[in-house]
């Protein structure tokens, strides 16, 4: 039920030709049109000229291309993640512009008129511990793009070197939030929240062997950091990273 | 070392009475005190009119009290987390207006001239989705005031019973950042992720029983939350969570 | 906003004393009273004669006689779970015909007019691996009473002595739920689903030592039970295994 | 020893032609058979034209097929679960008209004569949380369909976009059973155990990355709802939760 | 149904005063008396001059004397484990002459006429690695000793000085079962299957701290032992290895 | 240092040709050869006319054919587990009268002159619960049998249907061990344990998906067994559990 | 076996007292006294004036003091670790002047003319990352100290604040061996490691709350540190960190 | 920075043509140039001559390609770990002198002129249990070659069967630094560890089945290590473990 049904709903009720307990009873089904209704401000925010996400993982090849057809013909573009190569494949068959990135695993495909990943505005600096980190904050950044932020990369600053990261000390403080992608132990989020007031999103990654255990060791390490004010975000979830610093920028734009 | 003696080093070697070489030797433990002052600016932040933290916990009454005639010599004020029954009378005998919030486990003493919990600026809305989560979600709220920051709570709201977070929807589409406060399964984030758009940071607590296992099925529940951009930080840290909504909100502040 | 409501402001609309687009904008905060009224069957048929069911760990005394309170003035009675001796003592203070039942930990006030565990209708049968699950199977079957079902306790019919069950395979045949409690291998469900096709509730409980780590060797053992159609609930929750066995029954005599 | 060899005896016994020390004897092994006795009506309902089930998974093309022609010799048709295309190639070379379900992974040849997925009778609602939910819910469908019972799909309804669930309220509270099926977070059957009165049997899937660790997240948090009266089966197991569906409706069914 | 009913029931039907139908009416609930029968032997071996066990964790001091009560009328004796001091002292009361060992946790009442812990037959010896072990070897000694096997200790012998254990060589070949205790990281069941072909029982202690987590790092190490054949039992539980040990001494003492 | 070389050195020492001193000096090293010499009884039982074993895994089939050349060159015979198809065919290149059981991965070489699986002596009993669990449990038996001992296999006795166990009740108690192999919840040891008397020796299997964590809730099942005196050897080690019967068939054999 | 004993027993033989087919068979129980020769020097070594050091944890007050003395008879002194108030009441009573550190929970009698903490030789760096983690830097400091090894502490130096550790430099660098202590995520050790070259023994603490999961946070953090050849302790285990310390510190005496 | 463009900069101040508050201003960055400064000379140890290290899992053969080109046109050499045999196809064909180790998985390109595993200097033993663990005691004896320090391997000396690690006791005590590289149980440091009092870097492997999780059973083995001082690294990382060696190494040829 939208609001326009809802309306003309009432305006029976007020023409007489739909008597008061007649609309009671089809309210009966109301809440979930009603709670469309109410997030319309939201939905509309998501989808002027930016493009909706298709978790590419354990789907085909065909269903992602017919999903990519869909949000194409809905919003003239859209980002893929979680990407392999055959689905590469199978959308760029259908999409020649699409943009295959392989490490970050996305297809991406640019919305016609939308300025994506705009050189002004607010910085998303999204760093990275090492270069095994690298396919996450990839993800991250590309994401970021494709919503319209400005993103930079910083790369292979882990705290078992510290020179790298504190030479980043301006770069850190510049930037509206910080993400930042680190295995092993995932220390570097609280070097980063130590040296720095911005918001930081920590990003743990399964980069690691042995007692890493396919990244609970840095999700630990993140969720206890003594930095205090740092959030995590699920392993190797670059997209939520870019998603939760998108939260941020966005409701930093409309602050009164 | 201070830029003030940084300069006067320089100073010495401008005017011929220390020898370049012999800067360079003095210069060698230069970093801490670079760093500090690099981190100037961020500092005076920090603390100008605002309490400074204790982490009472495992600190005796006398350690706490000590600390707490440092901090309140210095900034006015401070804001003890974590503290007992017997934090608190100790550090009451010292300072009498310290408010002792059993609920919460704080202990605050204003700083002179702030505006504590001020009544304008963003608004930083913390949720709870049962009465058992109100310590942690008090713990968050009370933090924001005594860092300055509008916040308000709403409480009891859980997903067993979806009308009650759904009445609040304009309340969570206005406020700047949503702190979701939850044990058990931990899935009001998810839900509160999915209604808005604003900046959702999850608490996971230790409420719950059985397999919850101290917090644990919640905190993996929102790290796998279904809703995109939702950031979690550690169990029942609701301190945390507000240093992170801290973070968003002075950077909102200084958007350009 | 209430059924009530709505349906006054149809009225309004009806009666042309509000304008389709003024209604509109007051039901922008529907859904929640909406759903309510969605609900409005489901919530009467709980509060009909029967008591709502107070949480008590982490309350405190008072916080429960506060809401024993509210819930006896509203239905008659009521039941709480997890209560301890200082509860009991301080809800019987107040309502002197509270029944405590030690071993299960509940605090009962039967509600005026109701059948409480009535001895017809059809029959949920408890049973108890070993005499150290009872208090787990007795909150099961108290809650069962105090809903107005009709439940039996069979105990200490554990595997280790087989021919124990199997004498009780008439019982079990004829109850229409059967709720088995069990802790160390928690392998008594496996037994009784493979006896009988009634739908079988496990409960596992954190009976047991060393490596039984407080109910999740039952709880793992209970999950992949080898009889299938077995469903489990949380580590010592005789209450849920209740209320699960609720929806079952009611959903039994409602069945066309 | 059947209870048709029990009844031979005694009447050995009565007609003197056996003394009772030697029918003593002779009935050491009698527990056995009493039992398959006892168990009788039990089978009898399971094996009336009604397909045995074939665990597939870790059994060779050739043991599925041998297993097949047995059941089928015995019951007319059988279901199979966890299969592959391996499984199918060779089952379907034998009984070509068996049915091979990819996404869901059975192998069914229906028995002549029976209802298969009847439409009518109690419903059985099989809700999905999203889309990769689907093979989980669709074996749970299937294995409904081939006991002869009704069943009912509901797809992409996950709690980050609650409207979705809420519109489907009328369909939640006609279902006799509602089987929630969902990965990640898990927390879709605390918003229909919210919603709805009927029974609830939670399914976590092994959907999800990272923490998830393979349907662990979801366990748990199904396990933790806050919705009383859910129940929870093995991670993934679809069959799992229309056999415990199956429990209920059989009693229902027969209920006095 | 005892064998004496069931020899009853058949002389009624030889002397035809029951009919074959009536009695197979009345066998329908034989099966547990019949398995009861089957285990005669068992039984019988159980109770002959030896003492029945009761678990006393969980039941309270009055619950253990009722049991010991009736233990000991029935076979003259009664063995108890982790027996607290208030249980001792409940016990003493009614029994002056138990014999209450504080360090393994056991009440013992002896058999009249029994030996106890007898100076011949095979030998059991319960080795431990350190002194902390000792309550749970001491707890394997007992039992040994309360049903009627010849036991011995030999403590303090663990890795960290191997020349401790290989000094008991000729003890630890001569023993007909080798129960070995172990905290920490749990290797001397490793040391002692390499040095002996003799049964090996490994008990694994909750002794030691950080992450050897309640047991858990001794019981993976004995499991993963690279001495073929070694057997464990649950963290803590010395009076398991006795009655392993029994099993397999009752076993040699048969063997044809 | 072989004896003989120890008492050639005491008469170099006895006939003055070697002083004390000099003696003690080369004694230094005395420790393994005197270990060897104490653990010849051990090694020589192992070594009479029985196979060596090679744990396969993780060797390559070069590997394992050296390994089993040196072992068929001192004993005759071999037996190697965990061994695959590629194993067995370099093996059998080698060898061509080498037994390879695929369901067991095993690869036997008969020694000449070796009763290999006798057919009388004391029984172990190889127990599996479902046809799933035969690769571990056929492991378990072709090792009595490369051993010398006699074995005997009954398969599919799961809980799930129980009367298949107990219809075994003789073949149970006449055994002298009873090797017990499961997955899923693991529950058969508890009730084989509680039916007999005879040593029960359980073996987790990984079989079972989801929740079973690849053997964990078998084993902790296992581990938490109700029915005394059951021992577990790691998941999936049927030769360990073999290895198991063996020391107590040997040691059943010596007793006095 | 002493050397002593061996060489009279060759003495006898060398002196026609003894026919070497005696001796050998005495000497059947040489190893233990073997291996306590061929340790003869590691033992002197830790003989000689230091004490000995006794574990309290899990002994009683009067259990310790009976090792106390033992050990001060032997040696003149003893530590103790893990002691509480009982245990360093009870030994006090005897040994009035041994030093109670109520922090590092030990207790010390300094051995007469032991140059206890001496203040040449090379040095160990205690390094703590914040007061919380004091009382096992603590502990690791009072164990060298009473090896007689030259220690320092460095408290309250976490990631948080880099500048802290990072005007440690000079001190770190000037060190033999750093024991890094830190709780929470356990960064500092990492951090640590880049900086300097030397030895870095990391000592996780159970300090933090929620998913630092009584240290395991810590001690994977340390385990997957990405700074090359740091090594690990247990968790909270300050006196083995001093004793890897020693190990370090005498090879490096030593060292040719 | 450099010191050599500091020292430039302080002598344009002492010449006039810099104002200290210009030199203060450009000294903002300084701590990363003062840092690199500070720990020249650590650095320059570890680039004389000896190679830099490539992890080179997780990264193409064409990255690893570029690298170790970037390395040896520095260093003149450079060592690879976890290298495949697509790494060393690549590499070689660059570099045809690189040494590749199958089962250490090591690419090593000796810098000419360095005495790379020099036959003089302290000894390090590489003891590793079984021959599966072989992989890893490669990795680490490469590894020390590769760093120019002398390296001996002692494998299949596991715990049970004492003797062979008893006869390696002079080997052990002469070793400046032992690395104990174990799976299964992880007891050999613990031996090795009571039997000398040198250094001992105990290395878990994932060598193992069932309950040896990967390595973990190993890991809290070792961790729990009863021999006091044993310290451990990351499983399966015989690099790091030579890593830690070398800082002992290092350290005590410098030791004063």
């Amino acid at each position: 039920m939208t609001p326009e049904i809802l309306r003309a709903l009432l305006v029976e009720v007020a023409e007489g030709r739909l008597a008061p307990a007649g609309a009671l009873e089809r309210l009966r089904d109301f809440p979930t049109s009603q709670l469309e209704f109410a997030q319309v401000d939201h939905h509309r925010e998501l989808r002027q000229g930016q493009p909706e996400v298709i978790f590419c993982e354990r789907k085909t090849p065909a269903q992602v291309t017919a999903i990519a057809e869909r949000l194409a013909a809905a919003a003239g573009g859209f980002l893929g993640t979680r990407a392999t190569a055959e689905h590469a494949a199978a959308v760029r068959h259908r999409f020649p512009a699409v943009e295959w990135n392989e490490l970050a695993r996305t297809l991406w495909l640019r919305s016609p008129g939308v300025d994506a990943g705009s050189t002004d505005g607010p910085l998303t600096l999204v760093v990275a511990a090492g270069t095994s980190d690298l396919p996450v904050a990839e993800e991250a950044f590309v994401t970021l793009q494709a919503l319209g932020h400005r993103g930079k990369k910083l790369v292979d600053v882990g705290v078992a070197g510290l020179h790298r990261i504190l030479a980043a000390g301006d770069q850190l403080r510049q930037a509206a939030v910080v993400i930042v992608v680190a295995g092993m132990e995932g220390a570097l989020p609280s070097v980063v929240g130590g040296l720095v007031g911005v918001p930081v999103i920590a990003v743990p990654t399964s980069v690691g062997y042995g007692a890493a255990f396919g990244g609970l060791a840095a999700l630990l390490g993140m969720l206890n950091s003594c930095a205090a004010g740092v959030t995590v975000v699920n392993i190797d979830n670059g997209f939520g990273a870019a998603m939760a610093a998108r939260r941020i920028l966005l409701r930093a734009a409309v602050a009164p």
